[in-house]
């Protein structure tokens, strides 16, 4: 059991594959916090989506919170863009991580993806103006594209 | 080639490995669920989003039909609350696996995330009173922070 | 160093890893296109949905292309069915091309999945009357259901 415990383990022992873990887990938690923030604003506009998760008033009071609000509707679109892009990084940063790139090519991938999305995401919220935001998605964009690249030079197999 | 199969399939033979994928299918099959669920509710509450869908009457009368449904975006809401937070499940428990924790806590992680869920679309769905929905929401989110928290600390490669 | 990476690596080795990285890599970069898709549409349109992101005009005016748009939404449905389909066959993909199925049977899932959503995606954006769209996405269902079947008989592990 041991030594079968060996052999799972050793992929984490993988300089290049231990990037990608930490990258990739810090992207999902930056995703997820997006969560968070929504339920601040919901709360904080009063704009609920659910009936009842009204926090107060009766339930006849109730039905005028439920209405979408200009802040909240602009997080859930953060939240949104950020499966549409980070759902793809996940996936295809994964087989890359095991098509054997250079570590330092790795880690550079890796590390633009992860600072445009953090990028992306401060410039939704602020909102910073135009073409800040545009940049950091096609930046993330260009990114998995490249690491897309690499797997299928590495893998392909139709 | 079957040395080599034997080499990839040593990966399913591990049983943290096991327990995750078991885990994992489970609850991407209660995800892919709500699709079913959407469909039935459209149907039933004749509320489509696309004209070509409306399965009745002539194209004069299917506008009358493309309308939203207070039942049919409360399954939508919940479908994507779902991929909201069993993506980063999928992604970080995948790392987490392939950490090396103890079976026992992987099966603990595992287990509890698939009952939170579960139960966090009967309380979106019935609808059960707050804090049902939302204390079912935070335990899964719970869950993937400290299988988040074991991947950095096992595998952080800045 | 060099045999850690070996180790790694023998996995991208695999011939039936080797199609699924192929075909999941494909499916992940036709889910990303959507995105470019949304946005050629909301420029030619003038329907956008942050008022910084309108192209033209003063901040006064760019009020009136603050608008949905059926076309754009039809994008971004078809996006959003993606996601919805595309992440569960990801994740229950590559546990299945990790349980060791036949290549030949493997490949044939992967492809009929391919196709299927390369023709969802055109049924939807055409749009093709019924069913044509409903199939593609049966079939899709269908395959991935087929592939958690076989994981779940070789790795079930409650």
């Amino acid at each position: 059991r041991i030594a079968e415990m060996a052999k799972v383990t050793q992929l984490i022992d993988n300089e290049v594959f231990r990037a990608y873990v930490t990258y990739a887990t810090i992207i999902l938690l930056k995703m997820m916090l997006m969560s968070c923030i929504t339920a601040y604003y919901r709360i904080r506009r009063k704009a609920f989506a659910n009936p009842e998760d009204v926090p107060f008033g009766k339930s006849e009071n109730a039905k005028k919170f439920l209405r979408t609000d200009t802040d909240v509707e602009r997080v859930r679109r953060s939240h949104l863009n950020d499966l549409e892009n980070i759902v793809p990084f996940f996936g295809i940063g994964l087989l890359y991580a095991l098509s054997g790139p250079e570590l330092s090519t790795a880690l550079l991938h890796f590390r633009i993806f992860a600072g445009a999305r953090i990028l992306h995401t401060i410039a939704y919220l602020t909102p910073l103006p135009q073409p800040g935001r545009g940049l950091s998605w096609a930046v993330g964009y260009v990114v998995t594209f490249s690491m897309a690249y690499k797997v299928l030079k590495t893998a392909l197999y139709l």
